[in-house]
C-alpha cells in the first residue's frame, strides 16, 4: 500500500526490459529553445542545479546554434561559466557547426551533439544542404571533436516520418545512422521530431539497426507527444532493447493546447512508468515534480506533464 | 508514403494483438458527465449521431442516475425519445440501481451498465454502502435486466489504485469481478478510476482474471490519463488478449473524485495507436477529428485530445 501514499506507482516488474534505462534530459536545451519565453540565465542555472539535484545524470545544458536562430539560448557561454558541476553528472551541448565547436572547446565542454537529418527535405529546410552536403559538414566536426576528446552523440531528425516526404522507410534511417556512426558519434538520438510515429514502427526501426549490425546500446529515443503517442512509443523501444531515453522535465518545450503541440516526451510521465516497471531510473520524482512546478511558474503557464499536474508540482 | 498525406500513420502490424478492437465510445455518458457545462439535448443528439457517422459502433449515450447527482444528464428521457437509433450501432445507457433500470426500460433501451467498485472504501464513498451491500444491491437489478432480455455491462472501478487504500490487490479486483460476471453481467469494464496505473499491472490483471478462468474476452478496460499511461496501458491490455477498450471523443471528461481532473483516454489517440498496428477499428478519424473539435467549440475549451490538436480538428 505505500507506493500511492508517496506518490509513485506501485512496482510490477515485467520481463524483456533493461535493468536501468538512462534519461538523456533535454529540458534546458531543447525544451527551453521552444518556450516563447526568454528564460533568465541565472533562472536556468537553479534549473540545472535543481535536475542533478532530482537525480537526473544527463542533462542537455544549452546549445550554440546562433543566436540569431535560437535567441532563448543566447547566453550558452554565461551560462557554462556560471554552471556549477556536479560529479557524476554530464553536461552535454549541442554543436551546429565547426563554428559551435570552438565556442564548445573555448567553454571547457567536454561533451557534444550534433543535429542531423534522415531526409533530404529536411536537411534542406534545417540546414539548407543535401543530406550528403550535411553529412560533409558534419563529419570534420565530429573528428576534431573526437580528437579534442569530446564525446559526440548525433542526433537524427525525422526517423519516422517527415511532414513533407511522408513516411521515412527505416532502411534510411539506419544508413544515415550509420554514417553519423562511422564518423565517430558514440551514440545516436532516434527523432520523431513530428510525433507521428506509433509502436509498430519503433519496433521495426530499432530492429532493422540491429540486423544492420548497430549496436542496440548505442541507440537512444527521442519522442514527440504530437499524437499521444511519445510514452508508448517509448516502451516499445525499451522491448526492443534500448536502455537511453530523451525526455524533457515538466513537458518543456511544448505547449498542452497549443495547434502545433510538439512537446517533449515528459521526464516525470517516463519516470512513472519507469518506476512502475521496476526499471531503475535514479530519479526522485517529488523533487523532480517540484522543480518543473517551478518552472512552469516562471514561465507562466501550467505544465504539459499529467503528472506533474496530479501530483501538484 | 501515402498514410500522413491524409492524416494517418504508417501502418506496421505486430504480433501478439487483437485483429480487431470495439472502441466503447464512453464520451456521451462519461465524458459529459463530468464537463462543468450542461449541454443542450439537441447537441448531444448532434453529437451521438456525428459519431455514428465516424463509424463508432458502441456509443454509451446517457445515464439514469439521479439528476441531483449528474445535472449533466438530466435529460436522458428527452435523448433517448429523440434518438435517432443507426443499425449496427448499440446505444448502451448507465443504470445505478432499480429505479434507474426502470426509467432505462420505459425509455425501450436494450443495453445497460451497471458500475460497481473493487474497493471498500470507494463503495462507501459512491454509492454508501459495504462491498457486500454493493453487491446485493445489483444483484437484483443485473437479474431482472437479464430477465427483460438486456445486456448487461459491469463497470469495476478503481481496479488499481484507490486513493484511500492506496495498491488494489488482483486478486481483490478478480473476486469482485466474479461476482458481477456470475450475476449474468456480460462484460467486465476495468477501470483506472485515478490513473495510476502501469503497463506490468495491467498485464498482471489480465492474467490474474485468466488464471481464475474468466474469458479475457470478457473484459474491456477503461483507463484515464491522469499521469500519462492511459494509452501506454492499452497497448499492454491489447497484448494480453483484451479487444474492447474505453475512450471518450476527444478526450471528454474526468473523474470527479481525482483530485486532477483529467479525463479519459482520448478515442483519436487510441485510434492513431490501433490504425499504426494495424488493428481493425472502424473508424474514420477526420469525422471523428471533426466531430470533437465540433464538441469542444461547444463546450468553450480546447480539447484535451493530442491527435485532435495535431490535425486541426
Amino acid at each position: 500500500m505505500g507506493a500511492l501514499e508517496v506518490g509513485l506507482p506501485e512496482r510490477v516488474p515485467a520481463d524483456g526490459l533493461p535493468e536501468r534505462v538512462t534519461i538523456w534530459e533535454v529540458g534546458p536545451r531543447d525544451g527551453l529553445q521552444n518556450e516563447s519565453s526568454v528564460v533568465p540565465v541565472e533562472i536556468k542555472l537553479e534549473f540545472l542545479d535543481r535536475l542533478a539535484g532530482a537525480g537526473l545524470s544527463t542533462l542537455e545544458a544549452t546549445s550554440f546554434v546562433h543566436p540569431k536562430w535560437v535567441p532563448q539560448l543566447a547566453d550558452a557561454e554565461q551560462l557554462l561559466a556560471g554552471l556549477d558541476r556536479r560529479p557524476g553528472v554530464r553536461y552535454p551541448v549541442l554543436v551546429p557547426n565547426e563554428r559551435g565547436l570552438n565556442r564548445a572547446l573555448d567553454a571547457g565542454v567536454s561533451h557534444i551533439a550534433i543535429f542531423a537529418s534522415a531526409t533530404e527535405t529536411f536537411a534542406r529546410k534545417n540546414l539548407n544542404s543535401s543530406l550528403d552536403e550535411q553529412f560533409a559538414m558534419f563529419e570534420p566536426v565530429v573528428t576534431r571533436a573526437r580528437a579534442e576528446g569530446l564525446e559526440v552523440r548525433g542526433y537524427l531528425s525525422m526517423c519516422f516520418g517527415d511532414p513533407w516526404e511522408g513516411v521515412v522507410p527505416a532502411e534510411q534511417v539506419v544508413r544515415a545512422g550509420q554514417r553519423l556512426l562511422d564518423f565517430g558519434c558514440s551514440q545516436l538520438s532516434l527523432g520523431d521530431t513530428i510525433g507521428v510515429a506509433t509502436t509498430g514502427q519503433v519496433s521495426r526501426l530499432i530492429e532493422t539497426f540491429g540486423k544492420a549490425g548497430v549496436d542496440v546500446s548505442a541507440l537512444a529515443v527521442h519522442f514527440h507527444d504530437t499524437y499521444g503517442q511519445a510514452l508508448a512509443n517509448t516502451e516499445a523501444a525499451l522491448r526492443a532493447g534500448v536502455s537511453t531515453v530523451d525526455s524533457s522535465a515538466g513537458g518543456l518545450g511544448g505547449c498542452p493546447y497549443a495547434e502545433s503541440a510538439t512537446g517533449n516526451l515528459a521526464t516525470e510521465d517516463l519516470v512513472w512508468l519507469l518506476e512502475g516497471l521496476g526499471v531503475a531510473h535514479g530519479v526522485d520524482l517529488r523533487a523532480l515534480v517540484e522543480t518543473s512546478g517551478w518552472m512552469a511558474r516562471q514561465l507562466g503557464r501550467p505544465s504539459p506533464s499529467r503528472v506533474v499536474n496530479a501530483l501538484g508540482g
